[in-house]
Protein backbone atom coordinates (compact mmCIF):
# COMPACT_ATOMS: atom_id res chain seq x y z
CA UNK A 1 0.00 0.00 0.00
CA UNK A 2 1.08 3.50 -1.10
CA UNK A 3 1.90 6.40 1.32
CA UNK A 4 0.75 9.02 -1.67
CA UNK A 5 -1.92 8.72 -3.93
CA UNK A 6 -2.84 10.74 -6.46
CA UNK A 7 -5.60 13.02 -7.66
CA UNK A 8 -7.07 15.69 -10.00
CA UNK A 9 -7.48 19.11 -8.85
CA UNK A 10 -8.71 22.48 -9.77
CA UNK A 11 -5.80 24.60 -9.23
CA UNK A 12 -7.39 28.28 -8.63
CA UNK A 13 -5.53 31.64 -8.19
CA UNK A 14 -7.28 34.82 -7.70
CA UNK A 15 -4.42 36.89 -7.78
CA UNK A 16 -3.51 38.17 -11.68
CA UNK A 17 -0.85 35.83 -12.86
CA UNK A 18 0.70 34.90 -16.42
CA UNK A 19 -0.25 31.32 -17.00
CA UNK A 20 -3.28 29.77 -15.72
CA UNK A 21 -6.99 30.74 -16.95
CA UNK A 22 -9.09 32.69 -14.40
CA UNK A 23 -11.15 29.23 -14.12
CA UNK A 24 -8.45 27.49 -12.62
CA UNK A 25 -5.86 24.44 -14.72
CA UNK A 26 -6.65 20.64 -13.81
CA UNK A 27 -4.01 19.22 -12.75
CA UNK A 28 -2.12 16.23 -11.26
CA UNK A 29 -1.50 16.03 -6.98
CA UNK A 30 0.09 13.99 -4.79
CA UNK A 31 -1.99 13.60 -1.54
CA UNK A 32 -0.98 11.50 1.71
CA UNK A 33 -2.27 8.25 2.39
CA UNK A 34 -4.69 7.96 5.40
CA UNK A 35 -6.19 4.46 6.30
CA UNK A 36 -7.08 3.37 9.44
CA UNK A 37 -4.68 0.29 11.60
CA UNK A 38 -6.66 -1.64 13.58
CA UNK A 39 -4.59 -2.97 16.45
CA UNK A 40 -4.93 -6.67 17.96
CA UNK A 41 -3.59 -8.11 20.96
CA UNK A 42 -4.14 -11.68 20.61
CA UNK A 43 -6.58 -11.29 17.92
CA UNK A 44 -9.11 -9.45 19.67
CA UNK A 45 -9.39 -5.85 18.46
CA UNK A 46 -8.01 -3.33 20.81
CA UNK A 47 -7.91 0.35 18.63
CA UNK A 48 -7.92 2.00 15.43
CA UNK A 49 -5.87 4.71 14.53
CA UNK A 50 -5.79 6.56 11.47
CA UNK A 51 -2.23 6.79 9.85
CA UNK A 52 -0.18 6.64 7.17
CA UNK A 53 0.73 3.28 6.10
CA UNK A 54 4.45 2.16 6.45
CA UNK A 55 6.26 0.99 9.40
CA UNK A 56 2.70 -0.42 10.90
CA UNK A 57 4.35 -2.77 13.01
CA UNK A 58 6.81 -0.12 14.66
CA UNK A 59 3.32 2.02 15.29
CA UNK A 60 2.07 -1.02 16.81
CA UNK A 61 4.73 -1.73 18.80
CA UNK A 62 5.73 2.21 19.88
CA UNK A 63 1.63 2.31 20.50
CA UNK A 64 1.55 -0.57 23.22
CA UNK A 65 4.43 0.29 24.97
CA UNK A 66 3.61 4.43 24.99
CA UNK A 67 0.44 3.57 26.09
CA UNK A 68 1.83 1.45 29.13
CA UNK A 69 -0.06 -1.83 27.99
CA UNK A 70 3.47 -3.59 27.45
CA UNK A 71 6.32 -2.80 29.97
CA UNK A 72 9.04 -3.47 27.51
CA UNK A 73 10.04 -4.93 24.04
CA UNK A 74 10.55 -8.72 25.56
CA UNK A 75 6.80 -8.36 26.75
CA UNK A 76 6.21 -8.61 22.63
CA UNK A 77 6.27 -12.24 21.24
CA UNK A 78 5.19 -11.03 17.49
CA UNK A 79 3.77 -8.65 15.54
CA UNK A 80 2.01 -9.68 12.44
CA UNK A 81 0.11 -7.86 9.71
CA UNK A 82 -2.63 -10.21 8.88
CA UNK A 83 -4.01 -7.28 6.62
CA UNK A 84 -2.65 -4.29 4.80
CA UNK A 85 -4.54 -2.36 8.27
CA UNK A 86 -4.66 -4.69 10.69
CA UNK A 87 -1.99 -5.66 12.79
CA UNK A 88 -2.11 -8.42 15.19
CA UNK A 89 0.05 -8.76 18.20
CA UNK A 90 0.83 -11.61 20.09
CA UNK A 91 2.09 -11.56 23.96
CA UNK A 92 5.27 -13.67 25.21
CA UNK A 93 3.38 -16.45 27.13
CA UNK A 94 3.51 -15.59 30.83
CA UNK A 95 2.81 -11.49 30.05
CA UNK A 96 -1.06 -10.38 31.06
CA UNK A 97 -2.77 -7.89 29.88
CA UNK A 98 -5.73 -8.03 32.03
CA UNK A 99 -8.42 -7.73 29.09
CA UNK A 100 -11.17 -6.56 32.01
CA UNK A 101 -8.72 -3.95 32.81
CA UNK A 102 -8.12 -2.93 28.93
CA UNK A 103 -11.75 -2.88 27.87
CA UNK A 104 -12.45 -0.51 30.91
CA UNK A 105 -9.21 1.85 30.27
CA UNK A 106 -10.31 1.73 26.40
CA UNK A 107 -13.85 2.78 27.13
CA UNK A 108 -13.03 5.77 28.46
CA UNK A 109 -10.86 7.30 26.04
CA UNK A 110 -10.90 8.39 22.77
CA UNK A 111 -8.51 11.31 22.17
CA UNK A 112 -5.11 11.45 20.26
CA UNK A 113 -3.20 8.75 21.51
CA UNK A 114 -4.26 9.23 25.52
CA UNK A 115 -5.49 6.04 25.77
CA UNK A 116 -5.76 3.39 28.89
CA UNK A 117 -6.99 6.36 31.18
CA UNK A 118 -9.44 5.24 33.45
CA UNK A 119 -10.63 9.14 34.84
CA UNK A 120 -8.86 12.39 34.59
CA UNK A 121 -6.98 11.35 37.85
CA UNK A 122 -5.38 8.66 36.11
CA UNK A 123 -4.45 10.16 32.76
CA UNK A 124 -0.72 9.77 33.42
CA UNK A 125 0.98 6.49 32.54
CA UNK A 126 3.55 6.03 34.97
CA UNK A 127 7.08 5.75 33.35
CA UNK A 128 9.25 3.27 33.73
CA UNK A 129 12.69 5.33 33.41
CA UNK A 130 13.50 8.68 35.12
CA UNK A 131 14.89 11.35 32.87
CA UNK A 132 15.78 13.71 35.63
CA UNK A 133 19.44 12.67 36.14
CA UNK A 134 20.52 12.64 32.15
CA UNK A 135 23.11 14.91 32.18
CA UNK A 136 22.79 15.40 28.41
CA UNK A 137 24.18 19.08 27.80
CA UNK A 138 22.83 21.00 24.11
CA UNK A 139 24.64 23.85 22.06
CA UNK A 140 21.04 25.96 21.46
CA UNK A 141 22.89 26.28 17.63
CA UNK A 142 22.88 22.51 17.18
CA UNK A 143 18.97 23.03 18.24
CA UNK A 144 18.69 25.74 16.08
CA UNK A 145 19.94 24.01 13.16
CA UNK A 146 17.80 20.69 13.45
CA UNK A 147 14.16 21.50 11.89
CA UNK A 148 15.91 22.35 8.59
CA UNK A 149 17.08 18.78 9.22
CA UNK A 150 14.07 17.71 9.86
CA UNK A 151 12.53 19.22 7.09
CA UNK A 152 15.66 18.47 4.50
CA UNK A 153 14.83 14.70 5.39
CA UNK A 154 10.89 14.80 5.12
CA UNK A 155 10.65 13.18 1.59
CA UNK A 156 6.65 13.02 1.86
CA UNK A 157 5.95 16.05 3.36
CA UNK A 158 8.21 17.64 0.52
CA UNK A 159 5.73 15.62 -2.26
CA UNK A 160 2.31 16.27 -0.47
CA UNK A 161 2.55 19.09 2.17
CA UNK A 162 0.60 17.25 4.35
CA UNK A 163 2.44 15.42 7.35
CA UNK A 164 3.60 15.52 10.39
CA UNK A 165 7.03 14.69 11.49
CA UNK A 166 9.17 12.88 14.79
CA UNK A 167 12.69 12.28 14.29
CA UNK A 168 15.46 11.02 16.93
CA UNK A 169 18.96 13.11 17.55
CA UNK A 170 22.04 13.25 19.38
CA UNK A 171 23.28 15.94 21.24
CA UNK A 172 25.53 16.60 18.55
CA UNK A 173 22.69 17.03 16.01
CA UNK A 174 23.17 13.77 14.40
CA UNK A 175 19.60 12.03 13.17
CA UNK A 176 19.00 8.90 14.43
CA UNK A 177 15.23 8.05 12.91
CA UNK A 178 12.72 10.22 11.40
CA UNK A 179 9.44 9.24 10.74
CA UNK A 180 5.84 10.72 8.92
CA UNK A 181 2.55 10.54 9.56
CA UNK A 182 -0.67 11.93 8.83
CA UNK A 183 -1.03 12.03 12.52
CA UNK A 184 1.41 13.31 14.83
CA UNK A 185 0.84 10.77 17.77
CA UNK A 186 1.83 8.15 15.49
CA UNK A 187 4.80 9.87 14.13
CA UNK A 188 6.23 9.55 17.61
CA UNK A 189 4.96 5.86 18.13
CA UNK A 190 6.45 4.41 15.40
CA UNK A 191 9.40 6.40 16.25
CA UNK A 192 9.67 4.95 19.63
CA UNK A 193 8.40 1.25 18.44
CA UNK A 194 11.54 1.42 16.61
CA UNK A 195 13.55 2.30 18.94
CA UNK A 196 12.09 -0.38 21.68
CA UNK A 197 12.43 -2.66 18.42
CA UNK A 198 16.02 -1.86 18.27
CA UNK A 199 16.59 -2.17 22.06
CA UNK A 200 17.54 1.29 21.77
CA UNK A 201 15.30 2.40 25.13
CA UNK A 202 15.25 4.32 27.34
CA UNK A 203 16.66 7.23 24.42
CA UNK A 204 19.23 9.11 26.86
CA UNK A 205 21.02 11.66 25.72
CA UNK A 206 18.36 12.04 23.09
CA UNK A 207 16.30 14.99 21.47
CA UNK A 208 12.92 14.57 20.38
CA UNK A 209 11.65 16.54 17.52
CA UNK A 210 8.48 17.46 16.63
CA UNK A 211 7.24 19.16 13.44
CA UNK A 212 4.21 20.78 15.08
CA UNK A 213 3.13 21.61 18.46
CA UNK A 214 3.67 19.84 21.83
CA UNK A 215 1.05 18.49 24.28
CA UNK A 216 0.32 16.63 26.97
CA UNK A 217 0.34 13.26 24.80
CA UNK A 218 3.58 13.97 22.95
CA UNK A 219 5.04 15.08 26.10
CA UNK A 220 4.12 12.01 27.81
CA UNK A 221 5.00 9.41 25.03
CA UNK A 222 8.53 11.05 25.12
CA UNK A 223 8.95 10.64 28.98
CA UNK A 224 7.51 6.65 28.66
CA UNK A 225 11.46 6.53 26.00
CA UNK A 226 13.22 8.20 28.78
CA UNK A 227 14.02 11.08 26.21
CA UNK A 228 15.26 13.74 28.20
CA UNK A 229 14.55 17.06 25.57
CA UNK A 230 11.68 17.64 23.76
CA UNK A 231 11.85 20.17 20.91
CA UNK A 232 9.20 21.17 19.04
CA UNK A 233 8.65 23.97 16.00
CA UNK A 234 5.37 25.36 17.37
CA UNK A 235 4.11 26.07 20.59
CA UNK A 236 3.47 23.89 23.61
CA UNK A 237 0.04 23.09 25.89
CA UNK A 238 0.06 24.03 29.36
CA UNK A 239 0.12 20.46 30.71
CA UNK A 240 2.94 19.50 28.69
CA UNK A 241 4.67 22.24 30.29
CA UNK A 242 3.55 21.05 33.68
CA UNK A 243 4.44 17.36 32.57
CA UNK A 244 7.89 18.31 31.59
CA UNK A 245 8.24 20.46 34.81
CA UNK A 246 7.27 17.36 36.97
CA UNK A 247 9.41 14.62 35.65
CA UNK A 248 12.33 16.65 34.97
CA UNK A 249 12.23 17.01 30.79
CA UNK A 250 13.87 19.61 28.79
CA UNK A 251 10.42 21.31 27.13
CA UNK A 252 11.78 23.44 23.79
CA UNK A 253 8.77 25.07 21.90
CA UNK A 254 9.00 27.43 18.96
CA UNK A 255 11.95 25.72 17.48
CA UNK A 256 12.49 28.02 14.79
CA UNK A 257 14.51 30.68 12.56
CA UNK A 258 17.44 30.52 14.63
CA UNK A 259 15.75 30.96 18.58
CA UNK A 260 13.44 29.13 20.64
CA UNK A 261 11.69 28.87 24.51
CA UNK A 262 12.92 27.07 26.88
CA UNK A 263 9.76 25.92 29.03
CA UNK A 264 11.55 23.80 31.68
CA UNK A 265 14.72 22.27 32.10
CA UNK A 266 17.11 25.03 30.87
CA UNK A 267 19.92 23.86 32.61
CA UNK A 268 20.57 21.50 29.79
CA UNK A 269 21.09 24.44 27.22
CA UNK A 270 24.57 25.42 26.80
CA UNK A 271 25.17 29.48 26.61
CA UNK A 272 25.15 30.83 23.18
CA UNK A 273 28.64 31.13 21.44
CA UNK A 274 29.45 34.96 21.59
CA UNK A 275 28.41 36.75 18.42
CA UNK A 276 30.80 37.55 15.97
CA UNK B 1 -10.93 27.69 34.30
CA UNK B 2 -8.89 30.17 32.01
CA UNK B 3 -8.10 29.18 28.68
CA UNK B 4 -4.77 30.63 28.79
CA UNK B 5 -1.53 30.10 31.79
CA UNK B 6 1.38 32.12 32.40
CA UNK B 7 5.00 30.18 32.11
CA UNK B 8 8.61 32.14 32.99
CA UNK B 9 10.31 30.86 29.61
CA UNK B 10 14.33 31.26 28.58
CA UNK B 11 14.22 32.92 25.18
CA UNK B 12 17.25 32.22 23.16
CA UNK B 13 18.14 33.64 19.83
CA UNK B 14 20.99 32.28 18.33
CA UNK B 15 21.47 35.36 15.71
CA UNK B 16 23.09 37.93 16.12
CA UNK B 17 20.88 41.04 17.44
CA UNK B 18 20.93 43.73 19.59
CA UNK B 19 19.16 43.09 23.12
CA UNK B 20 18.87 40.39 24.79
CA UNK B 21 22.13 38.41 25.98
CA UNK B 22 23.85 35.57 24.13
CA UNK B 23 22.59 33.48 27.25
CA UNK B 24 19.05 34.31 26.75
CA UNK B 25 16.06 36.23 28.72
CA UNK B 26 13.60 35.08 31.09
CA UNK B 27 10.18 36.59 30.13
CA UNK B 28 6.96 35.69 30.80
CA UNK B 29 4.83 33.77 28.39
CA UNK B 30 1.42 32.99 27.65
CA UNK B 31 0.62 28.87 27.11
CA UNK B 32 -2.99 27.76 25.77
CA UNK B 33 -4.17 25.73 27.99
CA UNK B 34 -5.08 21.88 27.89
CA UNK B 35 -7.16 19.64 30.13
CA UNK B 36 -9.01 16.83 30.16
CA UNK B 37 -12.50 16.35 29.96
CA UNK B 38 -14.73 13.36 30.65
CA UNK B 39 -17.74 13.04 28.94
CA UNK B 40 -20.11 10.58 30.93
CA UNK B 41 -23.83 9.99 29.78
CA UNK B 42 -26.08 9.56 32.95
CA UNK B 43 -23.02 9.62 35.23
CA UNK B 44 -21.38 6.89 33.20
CA UNK B 45 -17.53 7.46 31.60
CA UNK B 46 -17.52 7.32 28.35
CA UNK B 47 -14.84 9.34 26.97
CA UNK B 48 -11.64 11.71 27.83
CA UNK B 49 -10.54 14.24 25.26
CA UNK B 50 -7.90 16.97 25.89
CA UNK B 51 -9.19 19.66 25.72
CA UNK B 52 -8.64 23.66 25.96
CA UNK B 53 -11.42 24.60 28.42
CA UNK B 54 -14.19 26.88 27.61
CA UNK B 55 -17.19 25.62 25.56
CA UNK B 56 -17.36 22.35 27.19
CA UNK B 57 -21.04 22.02 26.72
CA UNK B 58 -20.94 22.14 23.01
CA UNK B 59 -18.44 20.18 22.71
CA UNK B 60 -20.04 17.30 24.81
CA UNK B 61 -22.69 17.99 22.62
CA UNK B 62 -20.98 18.21 18.95
CA UNK B 63 -18.70 14.86 19.70
CA UNK B 64 -21.98 12.80 20.67
CA UNK B 65 -23.77 14.07 17.49
CA UNK B 66 -20.65 13.97 15.45
CA UNK B 67 -19.93 10.19 16.79
CA UNK B 68 -23.72 9.44 15.94
CA UNK B 69 -24.11 8.62 19.56
CA UNK B 70 -26.95 10.88 19.40
CA UNK B 71 -29.12 11.64 16.10
CA UNK B 72 -30.62 14.98 17.43
CA UNK B 73 -30.27 17.85 19.97
CA UNK B 74 -33.63 16.74 21.09
CA UNK B 75 -32.14 13.46 21.92
CA UNK B 76 -30.49 15.29 24.51
CA UNK B 77 -32.12 16.51 27.89
CA UNK B 78 -29.54 18.15 30.05
CA UNK B 79 -25.72 18.08 29.77
CA UNK B 80 -24.08 19.38 33.36
CA UNK B 81 -20.75 20.09 34.52
CA UNK B 82 -20.28 18.72 37.45
CA UNK B 83 -16.46 19.62 37.77
CA UNK B 84 -14.82 21.81 35.78
CA UNK B 85 -13.53 18.69 33.74
CA UNK B 86 -16.46 16.26 33.97
CA UNK B 87 -19.68 17.05 31.56
CA UNK B 88 -22.35 14.78 32.36
CA UNK B 89 -24.98 14.42 30.01
CA UNK B 90 -28.74 12.98 30.77
CA UNK B 91 -30.59 11.86 27.34
CA UNK B 92 -34.11 12.10 27.01
CA UNK B 93 -36.43 9.48 28.46
CA UNK B 94 -36.54 6.50 25.71
CA UNK B 95 -33.32 7.68 24.04
CA UNK B 96 -31.37 4.42 24.49
CA UNK B 97 -27.70 3.76 23.65
CA UNK B 98 -27.02 0.64 23.94
CA UNK B 99 -24.50 0.33 26.66
CA UNK B 100 -22.78 -2.98 25.85
CA UNK B 101 -22.70 -1.42 21.96
CA UNK B 102 -21.17 1.92 23.13
CA UNK B 103 -18.69 -0.55 25.25
CA UNK B 104 -17.92 -2.25 22.76
CA UNK B 105 -17.44 0.83 19.90
CA UNK B 106 -15.19 2.81 21.86
CA UNK B 107 -13.24 -0.63 22.78
CA UNK B 108 -11.99 -0.64 19.30
CA UNK B 109 -11.17 3.15 18.91
CA UNK B 110 -8.68 5.35 20.39
CA UNK B 111 -7.49 7.75 17.20
CA UNK B 112 -8.79 11.35 17.37
CA UNK B 113 -11.99 11.72 17.78
CA UNK B 114 -12.72 8.27 15.32
CA UNK B 115 -14.79 6.85 18.18
CA UNK B 116 -17.50 4.21 18.02
CA UNK B 117 -16.37 1.60 15.34
CA UNK B 118 -16.25 -1.59 15.77
CA UNK B 119 -14.10 -2.32 13.09
CA UNK B 120 -12.32 -0.66 9.61
CA UNK B 121 -15.43 -1.68 7.58
CA UNK B 122 -17.82 0.41 10.22
CA UNK B 123 -15.17 3.49 10.40
CA UNK B 124 -17.45 5.62 8.50
CA UNK B 125 -20.38 6.71 10.33
CA UNK B 126 -23.58 7.16 8.25
CA UNK B 127 -24.48 10.93 8.05
CA UNK B 128 -28.07 11.67 8.48
CA UNK B 129 -28.06 14.87 6.05
CA UNK B 130 -27.24 14.90 2.59
CA UNK B 131 -25.34 17.48 1.12
CA UNK B 132 -24.92 16.10 -2.35
CA UNK B 133 -27.82 18.01 -3.46
CA UNK B 134 -26.66 21.79 -2.08
CA UNK B 135 -26.67 24.21 -4.01
CA UNK B 136 -24.51 26.57 -2.57
CA UNK B 137 -22.12 28.84 -5.11
CA UNK B 138 -18.98 30.32 -3.47
CA UNK B 139 -16.76 32.90 -5.44
CA UNK B 140 -13.54 31.50 -4.88
CA UNK B 141 -12.29 35.21 -4.28
CA UNK B 142 -14.90 35.00 -0.95
CA UNK B 143 -12.80 31.46 -0.32
CA UNK B 144 -9.47 32.95 -0.36
CA UNK B 145 -10.35 35.91 2.13
CA UNK B 146 -11.77 33.41 4.58
CA UNK B 147 -7.89 32.33 6.40
CA UNK B 148 -7.20 36.02 6.93
CA UNK B 149 -10.63 36.81 9.00
CA UNK B 150 -10.19 33.85 10.33
CA UNK B 151 -6.84 34.34 11.78
CA UNK B 152 -8.17 37.94 12.57
CA UNK B 153 -10.89 36.63 14.84
CA UNK B 154 -8.28 34.06 16.49
CA UNK B 155 -8.23 35.57 19.71
CA UNK B 156 -6.44 32.95 21.76
CA UNK B 157 -3.69 32.05 18.94
CA UNK B 158 -2.74 35.84 19.00
CA UNK B 159 -2.18 35.35 22.25
CA UNK B 160 -0.52 32.17 22.66
CA UNK B 161 0.69 30.93 19.37
CA UNK B 162 -1.09 27.38 19.88
CA UNK B 163 -4.50 26.61 18.92
CA UNK B 164 -6.09 25.14 16.29
CA UNK B 165 -9.50 26.63 14.88
CA UNK B 166 -12.84 25.92 13.23
CA UNK B 167 -15.23 28.09 11.39
CA UNK B 168 -18.14 28.59 10.15
CA UNK B 169 -18.96 31.04 7.50
CA UNK B 170 -22.08 31.51 4.93
CA UNK B 171 -21.69 31.56 1.40
CA UNK B 172 -20.68 35.32 0.86
CA UNK B 173 -18.21 34.96 3.35
CA UNK B 174 -19.54 36.28 6.56
CA UNK B 175 -18.65 34.71 10.30
CA UNK B 176 -21.63 32.77 11.65
CA UNK B 177 -19.12 31.26 14.77
CA UNK B 178 -15.45 30.25 15.75
CA UNK B 179 -14.25 27.68 17.96
CA UNK B 180 -10.12 27.46 18.75
CA UNK B 181 -8.85 24.56 20.77
CA UNK B 182 -5.42 22.41 21.45
CA UNK B 183 -7.13 19.66 19.32
CA UNK B 184 -8.47 20.43 16.18
CA UNK B 185 -11.35 17.80 16.70
CA UNK B 186 -12.65 19.65 19.80
CA UNK B 187 -12.52 23.06 17.29
CA UNK B 188 -14.70 21.14 14.89
CA UNK B 189 -16.78 19.32 17.79
CA UNK B 190 -17.80 22.72 19.25
CA UNK B 191 -18.59 24.87 16.49
CA UNK B 192 -21.07 21.90 15.49
CA UNK B 193 -22.42 21.16 19.17
CA UNK B 194 -23.06 24.82 19.23
CA UNK B 195 -24.79 24.83 15.84
CA UNK B 196 -26.84 21.62 17.41
CA UNK B 197 -28.18 23.54 20.13
CA UNK B 198 -29.23 26.61 17.85
CA UNK B 199 -30.85 24.45 16.06
CA UNK B 200 -29.10 25.65 12.91
CA UNK B 201 -28.14 21.58 11.80
CA UNK B 202 -28.29 20.68 9.16
CA UNK B 203 -25.68 23.92 8.12
CA UNK B 204 -26.83 24.27 4.75
CA UNK B 205 -25.21 27.02 2.32
CA UNK B 206 -22.52 26.84 5.04
CA UNK B 207 -18.09 26.63 4.80
CA UNK B 208 -16.67 24.63 7.12
CA UNK B 209 -12.97 26.05 7.57
CA UNK B 210 -10.14 24.13 9.68
CA UNK B 211 -7.16 26.38 10.45
CA UNK B 212 -4.67 22.48 9.75
CA UNK B 213 -5.02 19.80 7.37
CA UNK B 214 -8.44 18.39 6.66
CA UNK B 215 -8.61 14.64 7.60
CA UNK B 216 -10.62 11.78 7.18
CA UNK B 217 -12.35 12.54 11.02
CA UNK B 218 -13.07 16.13 10.21
CA UNK B 219 -14.26 15.59 6.73
CA UNK B 220 -16.85 13.16 8.46
CA UNK B 221 -17.66 15.57 11.16
CA UNK B 222 -18.43 17.92 8.70
CA UNK B 223 -20.54 15.63 6.59
CA UNK B 224 -22.65 14.58 9.64
CA UNK B 225 -23.57 18.43 10.27
CA UNK B 226 -24.63 18.70 6.74
CA UNK B 227 -21.93 21.01 5.81
CA UNK B 228 -21.33 21.00 1.64
CA UNK B 229 -18.00 23.26 1.65
CA UNK B 230 -14.66 21.60 3.95
CA UNK B 231 -11.77 24.43 3.04
CA UNK B 232 -8.24 23.58 4.94
CA UNK B 233 -5.50 25.55 4.80
CA UNK B 234 -3.24 22.82 4.69
CA UNK B 235 -3.50 19.81 3.06
CA UNK B 236 -6.10 17.01 3.09
CA UNK B 237 -5.41 13.57 3.36
CA UNK B 238 -6.73 10.49 1.02
CA UNK B 239 -8.91 9.39 3.16
CA UNK B 240 -10.55 12.75 3.63
CA UNK B 241 -10.96 13.42 -0.19
CA UNK B 242 -12.48 9.79 -0.66
CA UNK B 243 -15.07 10.17 1.60
CA UNK B 244 -15.59 13.98 -0.10
CA UNK B 245 -15.98 12.81 -3.61
CA UNK B 246 -18.49 10.23 -2.31
CA UNK B 247 -20.75 11.79 -0.23
CA UNK B 248 -20.70 15.12 -2.62
CA UNK B 249 -19.09 17.24 -0.73
CA UNK B 250 -16.79 20.07 -1.92
CA UNK B 251 -13.25 19.77 -0.78
CA UNK B 252 -10.85 22.58 -0.62
CA UNK B 253 -7.05 22.49 0.48
CA UNK B 254 -4.03 24.88 0.79
CA UNK B 255 -6.42 27.78 0.92
CA UNK B 256 -3.82 30.36 1.34
CA UNK B 257 -2.09 33.27 -0.49
CA UNK B 258 -5.02 33.62 -2.88
CA UNK B 259 -5.17 29.96 -4.08
CA UNK B 260 -6.21 26.73 -3.67
CA UNK B 261 -6.95 23.66 -5.05
CA UNK B 262 -10.63 22.02 -5.42
CA UNK B 263 -10.37 18.64 -4.73
CA UNK B 264 -13.91 17.30 -4.88
CA UNK B 265 -17.05 19.27 -5.67
CA UNK B 266 -15.26 22.09 -7.81
CA UNK B 267 -18.88 22.76 -9.36
CA UNK B 268 -20.16 24.83 -6.41
CA UNK B 269 -17.18 27.72 -7.37
CA UNK B 270 -17.82 30.25 -9.65
CA UNK B 271 -15.48 31.66 -12.33
CA UNK B 272 -12.62 33.50 -10.77
CA UNK B 273 -13.46 37.31 -12.09
CA UNK B 274 -11.24 38.05 -14.84
CA UNK B 275 -8.48 39.96 -13.50
CA UNK B 276 -7.83 43.62 -14.47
Amino acid sequence: MGRTARWRVLRISTQPAPGPAASGVHQPDLIVVEEPLEIRIGGEPLTVTMRTPGDDIDLAAGFLFTEGIVAAAADIAEIRMCDDNVADVSLRPGVVVASDRLRRNFLTTSACGVCGKQSIDTVRTRAGFDVTADPMLLAPETLAALPDRLRESQRLFARTGGLHAAAIFTADGTLVALREDVGRHNAVDKVIGWALRAARLPLTGAVLLVSGRASFELAQKALMAGIPVLAAVSAPSSLAVELAAEAGMTLVGFLRGGSMNAYTGAQRLLPVQAHA
